[in-house]
């Protein structure tokens, strides 16, 4: 027998909830029906998880925000009122269907409430990257037209001379706080007319979100997502980890990076409890996963890697799994994770597709594999998602008479590159405002992601890197990824990024740039030549003259995106003053 | 870590499949596609789930079928072969899609094959139902106009002097079999075309099934089912009881009824291993339980007393998960299957709703009720899958100006009675062939099920009755349901029918037929009316007088559908002649 639980020791520290948060008795949580629809078609929506959550497990805890001054404690039958309010308070606002809005901020009950809010209103949201500069925050705010911004008190500076209206949240939950009085005036003026005062989109391929690309290279690009892909993104999240009624997740991932992954609404799809964090620490991650009965998070490789490196990991008590996305996952991490009892799921994506839409579907034949072995097939980035439409690995014939350029499938040999292109339902509606770049990017039917990689007999797909990250040295392809996962195999190798070097002789050579690990760093002090020369003979063992680093430096850190992938950009460009 | 197994301890006794049903090598798992898609939509088809699983798990157990002279073992690799063999079976036969044809088996291979392979040549299936008459299923083919029938050989009789084409299969996989030989006929005419030589279905909302209802009263109607219905249901249906690749699914439920309450596609996105018999046989089902790792399976409640009072019934290794469905499960029969280890899921729907469209979900509040206190809370309806568009317990304001018939919701009070309604995604398309019957049963934009309910304070929905079955006893409406479940409790009764039966003063009272339970048969021997007066007490302390069964009849069985569910219609006429 399986209940909902609170499924967490969080306790609720004497927190209350404002009133105008407090739904009145014999709350009907449906959506006003749009006319006409056929009695056998329901536009597929995702905000109705919330509101079949409150339904449901109306008492059940949904957010939970406990490690600030003033933690907070929403229960599915109160974060529903919330949200019904932003909702009400947008519209109040003057915005209409289809209208922009924006919200900075990190982990916060604003952040999950704008997630849902905006499609209750009806609104297309934009999350912003809270690690942008001033004048970036400012262009996506022009380019997509955001007639409103919530923003986080910490944030303020960023928009600092706005002349779009803006509400403050300084994340007390409190009467006090201007977001709160801001849902306050919604529920106002919502007369109680509660959510059947709340129209349901009618199409359910209008937009849902607009995430901007961190744009390496160029200005950021906004992917626009539909209310179809975002349902149907969120319950293949869900299934795949198999998240249900006992599960909570904690929020590590930004829920800003694409949209959190569409994990906002797998969450209430699912029916878990969510915790938010406004920062990735790894202690406080620690406590939560000990203590708060955490059984799912995302993360890219190097944040998995803050995690099972902490002085504090130990194995739960509960199982947990781990969505890691951003770069495969290395034997080491794969390794690491296991043995404290995290259990990897490996999948693959990208903004354009909603975060993941592939996985690395293990098999029963790997058990028997050293973990070596096995860490190689599960470092591939597998099949599509059910919910996805498929994914090819093609070359483009591009002096095909098709101006499209005809895709013509590499050979399932796991050797022949080619570009992995997908489309389906995972796929975004477009990019806002650039049919250009659209075009470009849905080049014969398929959205082209840029990532080159071959397919395998088995029909998954391996990366082998991303198209400008390749290094072309001696005339050879080498695979700055393949490259990377040999060297961090290296035991005194916390972390490792490989990118091309100029070379005289051979056009271009690896160069990798290396984090020792802490407790293997002194062994090396003064002695970098020599870990060099170690780390050079490792390489010789397991990569092809080509692909081996001509030269290693030993770094402190290294840069990263605000979800941590690392910039290779950035890399190269210490690469082309040296 | 999770693997995919075999999942089940059955051998291959070494089965071979007939070389047409192996897959050439390197075998493209897609459809063609239809032309002028977009990009980010893939029209749902359930048929992918199983192409799906070939792919990612070729070598998984996907269909055995052990309990006959020659035994049956196909993996998804060679199942989909199969599947796509009969499909272009059916092209070189003449059938376009949008044709109907028919299927007479029980759960057999032939019968899993036909619901995907329909799928594959975009033809629309009608599973006739093997206990019907010749008139019946003449009647059923005639209105279908199935253009071709496939039949087990068990069933001829069924069909004799048909002049419509039909394809026998001896059930032994062989081949020599001509259903075997049909297969293979399919697999030359593609000419190894594969998958690609069939296209998708470019409309998520094409016809997929055609499920003619048992028809209590009047002429079976066809309910005609979608391809998105099919898939959201599945999905729904999946998710719900929580099946995965390690699952193994037994198939209780005939696959005829209501295709199987969509359990095909279920297991297929799942990708679970499926048992099928040739009958709903105890002793098997008990061997299955014990030795072959079943973890979820469906069934009436009177299939699931059959399986906890079968004498091989002991608590299996595994954990079992039951579908319940057909009418809500007794506190006694709730208990049984906990004791044994078998959690009841407790769903409810009609054929017109693709079978299950809501469940009970249990709640963390119930953990601390007596059994009897919690079956009360489980026997409810509960509330709408996350794929169905919702539901509603309404009223009919006949009088109103609005030609259909406006809807009011009943108070959420637990005790005003009406009819339970949906719409959306999981209610059929239309009664095949009959705008009459459709018009009447969408009335007011939703589907009318004729089941008689209240509306619980928490949102759930829970039946009183059949419209059709309520008694109405000194002018109050008794419920045959709850008087049934409150006689259930009595410990001599295994099974209980309760209908209604003239009486001159009260205008009707109910009268109850009742099988007792083995252990206590001896007991009653010749005493009857002891017994009858023994129940009638045990009535008086937990109903209304007009509630109390005024006559008791002890009874060797009850009449029955195929599917288990009580023929009240039948024991009216017994009790019409009394």
């Amino acid at each position: 027998m399986t209940f909902a639980t609170r499924s967490n020791s969080t306790t609720f520290n004497g927190f209350e909830p404002t009133p105008e948060s407090i739904p009145p008795p014999y709350n009907e949580l449906r959506l006003k029906l749009p006319s006409n629809l056929p009695v056998n078609y329901h536009p597929l929506n995702p905000l109705e998880f919330l509101l079949r959550a409150a339904l449901i497990y109306p008492n059940k805890l949904a957010v939970v925000h406990p490690d600030v001054k003033t933690p907070a404690f929403y229960s599915y039958s109160v974060w529903a009122q919330r949200v019904q309010n932003l909702g009400y308070a947008l519209v109040k606002a003057g915005l209409k269907p289809g209208d922009r809005i924006a919200v900075i901020a990190p982990n916060v009950p604003m952040m999950a409430d704008a997630l849902q809010g905006a499609l209750a209103a009806r609104v297309v949201l934009t999350a912003i990257n809270t690690r942008l500069t001033p004048q970036e925050v400012a262009y996506i705010l022009e380019h997509s037209g955001s007639k409103l911004v919530l923003i986080d008190s910490e944030y303020l500076h960023l928009i600092e001379g706005t002349r779009i209206p803006f509400v403050v949240s300084n994340d007390t939950g409190n009467n006090g706080d201007p977001y709160e009085r801001f849902l306050s005036e919604g529920r106002q003026f919502s007369g109680e007319k509660g959510w059947s005062g709340l129209e349901m989109e009618a199409d359910e391929n209008a937009p849902a979100m607009l995430c901007y690309t961190s744009g390496t290279t160029g200005r950021p690009k906004g992917v626009l997502t539909t209310l179809r892909g975002t349902y149907l993104a969120a319950l293949a999240n869900a299934f795949e980890g198999q998240m249900n009624a006992n599960s909570t997740y904690l929020w590590i991932l930004p829920m800003f990076h694409a949209a959190g992954w569409t994990f906002p609404w797998a969450n209430t799809f699912a029916f878990t409890t969510q915790i938010t964090m406004r920062s990735v620490d790894y202690p406080l991650i620690w406590k939560h996963f000990l203590h708060s009965r955490v059984t799912h998070y995302c993360g890219a490789p190097t944040v998995q890697i803050g995690i099972v490196n902490d002085p504090a990991a130990k194995h739960p008590p509960q199982q947990i799994r781990a969505y890691i996305a951003g770069a495969a996952p290395t034997a080491h991490l794969i390794g690491s994770l296991e043995k404290i009892g995290i259990e990897p799921i490996h999948v693959y994506g990208l903004t354009e597709t909603y975060g993941p839409f592939t996985r690395n579907y293990p098999q029963e034949s790997w058990s028997s594999l050293s973990l070596e072995e096995r860490s190689k097939l599960m470092a591939r980035q597998g099949h599509p998602f059910v919910t996805a439409g498929g994914m090819r690995v093609v070359y483009r014939a591009e002096e095909s008479p098709d101006p499209n350029g005809e895709l013509v499938d590499v050979p399932k040999d796991g050797k022949t590159m080619g570009e992995i292109v997908t489309r389906g339902n995972i796929v975004m509606k477009e990019y806002f405002n650039d049919i250009e770049a659209t075009n470009k990017a849905f080049r014969g039917g398929y959205f082209g992601s840029g990532d080159l990689a071959v397919m395998n007999p088995d029909g998954s797909a391996s990366i082998l890197d991303r198209s400008k990250d390749i290094i072309i040295s001696g005339g050879e392809n080498a695979s700055s990824l393949a490259i990377e996962q040999e060297l961090a195999s290296h035991p005194h190798i916390l972390e490792v990024s490989v990118v091309a070097r100029e070379h005289k002789k051979w056009g271009e050579r690896p160069m990798a740039f290396v984090i020792l690990h802490p407790q293997h760093a002194s062994k090396w002090k003064g002695r970098h030549g020599d870990f060099a020369r170690d780390l050079k003979a490792h390489a010789k063992r397991r990569l092809p003259g080509f692909a081996c680093p001509e030269w290693v430096e030993i770094v402190p850190e290294l840069p990263k995106t605000s979800t941590g992938k690392i910039l290779k950009a950035q890399l190269r460009k210490v690469v082309a003053k040296l």
